[in-house]
């Protein structure tokens, strides 16, 4: 391959905002009190949250509405969760999206139990303990904090992104036990547990988005495409409307080179420990369940605004 | 492209323990009461850390040591912190080292005061106010809670991630105004301020690999060899040196298709909106100041063992 040298790297930020990316003027950031712990502190103390979501079902499940499962509530600071229902267990002729709905029924009942305020984790294991149906599911569970911190739990391949002027600056990363087959919650012993869930919190700012979604999202959008959606569209609903849409084009598109398509193809060269295979070309997964979420965080004093549709 | 068609994803974790990656077996994870919240926390709270360092200057700064500077403490639960001094600040005649420097100095002593008691953004507050240098750096800290929280507040293009089983469970993003030009906490106003860090906490478990470095790591030594690397040796102060030195001899060649590289050629991929593009080569950014801190979480009863190296 050819090659481009940057003999000299220059990251020095000057005071010239033409040099800084529009979304990321440093000059149109409201001024603020660089050293006032009070002030942040009530900033953060007013976030509250407004969301849309959209699901999209397997094109052959249509009918029954596919294997995700999900719900949004405004309880405390709000609760976004989804479960991706496993897709193996319809083999040994078990409907995959019994364990997913059952799960999130089980949680969305929950949310008012004192022992899982404010603790995604708590809140998964008393979902999974409730759930009597054979299956598994990947699932992320957030929480937001009226402090302004969201908490997540996340067993498998669901995710989350905070989009923050412009860029992404948080994402889970996905739990596998190898290539496409992820951590998940099960009836059976094999599967995790609570104790296996990835669990952290964030603190967030006005203004930020909050993508959640199953795989059937991030295995076909870019996190380019994510920040270019939820940056241009005001309207979380729409906002989860177009991202489903997008993830579901791309999947019907054996020629799109995906995000999946491309971690598939970065295993193979990690694999055979060359770049001789660099050359492997798009890996195509198909369609899949398409479940998005996106939240808004807004201060508290425009909370008449803060909604929570889906569709 | 070819393309490959995975026609019947199949993700269905079985009970057959063969089919499992070695490092993620179910069956090789000691029996845990599954539903147990106090069990649960009684691991977490015995959670320390024990930790090693590296740092390999930029071949041409290697009398001063370079512009990155960082110092690791095992104060309370432990406090990691990593700065690197932006190097455009050197075409005004200013040395870059002095800020970076100074500004881990005053981190390091404000580790005892009373209000940045795992507090990471605070701590990062305090020593900015107490930093007179001129320049600029980016910069990440981590705090480790006694309860097994590990607290981090990141500005900039530093980064850590966290090793679990074979994977990495937790990354940060890094915030940049655009390629190449990181936010940065600088002695001017047009930079960044604790206010503008990526602050979040990770619930951490006994055995997970902490992998905190400056740019000079991320942009040549991809997760996978990070994941390689710590999961082989059980040396942290070992491991960071390899980690370090796989860099540093990355970072020399022309030829390696670093993290660095593909990044930059997949922002020219999304400008142009094509894949025409797709055969930009190799984009080789040159040597750079590396550093390197990996820690271990261990039990506190093995807390004998609790060491922290730098090199």
């Amino acid at each position: 391959m050819g090659r481009l040298s940057i003999p000299h790297p220059h990251r020095l930020l000057l005071p010239s905002p033409s040099r800084l990316h529009p979304s990321s003027d440093a000059s149109t950031i409201p001024r603020r009190s660089r050293f006032s712990p009070s002030a942040h502190r009530q900033i953060r103390s007013e976030l509250s949250l407004s969301c849309g979501s959209h699901l999209i079902p397997h094109p052959a499940k249509v009918d029954k509405g596919g294997e995700d499962a999900f719900f949004v509530t405004n309880h405390n600071g709000g609760v976004l969760a989804v479960a991706d229902g496993v897709s193996g267990w319809a083999e040994q002729s078990i409907d995959p999206a019994l364990f997913s709905q059952e799960l999130m029924a089980n949680a969305s009942g929950l949310v008012v139990d004192e022992e899982v305020s404010y603790d995604p984790q708590a809140l998964m294991r008393k979902a999974h303990a409730a759930t009597s149906s054979v299956g598994s599911a990947t699932v992320i569970i957030a929480m937001l904090e009226k402090d302004g911190t969201l908490k997540v739990a996340n067993v498998g391949d669901c995710g989350l992104r905070l989009v923050r002027r412009g860029q992404v600056v948080f994402a889970t990363s996905p739990q596998e036990h190898y290539f496409d087959c992820p951590y998940q919650l099960s009836s059976e012993k094999i599967g995790q547990t609570y104790q296996d869930a990835m669990v952290c919190a964030v603190e967030l700012m006005e203004g930020d988005m909050v993508v959640m979604g199953s795989d059937g999202l991030f295995d076909n959008v870019f996190d380019h495409e994510i920040i270019s959606i939820v940056s241009g569209s005001p309207e979380v609903a729409e906002a989860a409307k177009i991202l489903a849409n997008l993830a579901s084009n791309h999947s019907k598109d054996p020629n799109f080179d995906s995000p999946y398509s491309m971690e598939a193809r970065s295993r193979v060269r990690k694999y055979f420990q060359t770049s001789f295979l660099f050359y492997v070309g798009i890996v195509y997964k198909g369609p899949n369940d398409i479940t998005v979420i996106v939240g808004r965080i807004i201060s508290s004093s425009d909370s008449r605004e803060v909604g929570y549709e889906t569709t």
